[in-house]
């Protein structure tokens, strides 16, 4: 399962930590990077992330057995229309889009159905800094990563790409896009929409001042997220736009119980609401 | 302002990190705990916490130059009702309640007036780990307590607990009792319960299975303080409750926003309402 050269399209936190990776585990001859900034490309070599880069779409691609594409989301179907006339029917193609439904879509309109190579992917990993100088080997390691192959997925690709997640110490497992996209648009999309939520609403409202300089460490723990990415966000609430806003109005009439219960004053209710979270909680979340 | 002896009534967390700072900072000759748990307080003393303790309230107390009332803001009313017998008008009260309007309420029902030697104050610390052993003497280093005086408050008294939440190395500052409400309703509160709120929402919804196998940092991060304690947390909601649920309302119509953003695939709209929040955050929150 030895690749003579992988091409990265997208450099950045999570193309070039699989990179780093795959050249730690030593899985890979050569490993070609691709992008729109140079500068970028210029660091990865430095950083030992990548051996080369072209700007030339052609010749990164060329002869690469496997592609990872790791770009936002709203690129994705423009990068899948790029790539499309230098590669060949055995070109194993995978993505790490945090969104799955429009990612093969995307494929749809490139290909008009899903290549037997291509394999749909998302590493549950990440950090709120961005850019390939956040860039580790190991971000991966213990992490799960989730694969949505189709009926038509070929089973030797799905196998190397497979074979890839857990050389970088990853768990790794299938689900239909369908599903996936409903349980991170639950787990993943809608605290990070929550988070910037927050942040937003405090922000507006002056007339407390700027009440940031009350707020503690249980704050900046609930906010992190909404330090992350905006253009990488948005791309996921345009692809998931459907589920999440299913997540985001079962939140809201969780609130409302909530409101109610507060509102009359339901001592006991509020309690048992309050320790059934804790015990969850502590049961499922290390 | 050296005290002769202090008492500290529930030595738990907060309790315990407060008396452990004093003893470190030498600035009292003698700090007893009274708390309805025999064992927690046996603890406090061989852990160093406290010098000696007493199950009889009366013991406790007598002869104290500052209290310290640690406990469940529900308990507050009753535990003040049972010192008031055993205080002299010199005998500094102070509390580290987490909503100050109900804390006032209740002095004002057990003295008919807020007496000149009581003090009302909150330290922004915490962790969600409860109880004695959890206590540590530099909890409050470079934490805001804020304390609401009344315009009654004796300003010896006043200066008095302030120097010793400076000695501990709190940054103490003064607002109204109303305002701190509004403040922490909005930064403390509202974060607390939508936390409780997420973890609720996925924990019952059993169709997707155990969702929260598929969460990662962010989302352990983000839910956190869903782990804090339910009694704590439900006596909060109970005394300001007026604050929490206009907050939870404000929230509801951010949300509301978001969800017509999304509906409606504003791509512009949902990149600056996500980008906002990110430099709100970086800007205010290290």
């Amino acid at each position: 399962m030895h690749l003579k050269k992988m091409t990265i399209i997208g450099v950045g936190l999570i193309g070039g930590s699989f990179a780093k990776g795959i050249k730690k585990a030593q899985l890979c001859d050569q490993i070609t990077g691709f992008g729109p900034n140079e500068k970028e490309l210029q660091t990865a070599v430095e950083l030992n992330v990548i051996d080369n880069y072209s700007l030339d779409l052609s010749t990164a691609v060329k002869g690469a057995d496997l592609i990872l594409l790791s770009v936002p989301l709203g690129a994705m179907q423009a990068v899948l229309a790029d790539i499309k006339p230098f590669i060949t029917d055995k070109t194993i193609i995978t993505d790490v889009g945090s969104a799955k439904a429009s990612v093969l879509n995307a494929v749809k309109n490139v290909f008009g159905k899903i290549p037997s190579h291509f394999v749909a992917g998302h590493p549950i990993a990440g950090k709120e800094k961005s850019g390939v100088e956040a860039a580790c080997d190991a971000l991966f390691d213990a992490h799960k990563v989730i694969l949505t192959p189709s009926p038509e997925t070929d089973k030797q690709a799905l196998e190397q790409v497979q074979h890839l997640w857990q050389a970088l110490g990853a768990d790794v497992s299938e689900m239909t896009p369908e599903f996936h996209d409903e349980v991170f648009a639950a787990t993943s999309h809608l605290p990070h929409l929550l988070a910037f939520g927050l942040v937003n609403l405090l922000n507006e409202h002056e007339e407390l001042g700027n009440v940031f300089q009350y707020t503690a460490g249980g704050f900046r723990d609930f906010t992190r997220i909404a330090s992350s990415d905006a253009t990488m966000w948005r791309d996921i609430s345009m692809s998931n736009s459907q589920a999440i806003v299913k997540w985001l109005k079962n939140y809201q009439q969780e609130l409302d119980y909530l409101i109610t219960l507060v509102e009359k004053q339901e001592s006991d209710k509020i309690y048992d609401f309050f320790i059934q979270a804790k015990k969850a909680r502590d049961t499922h979340i290390q």
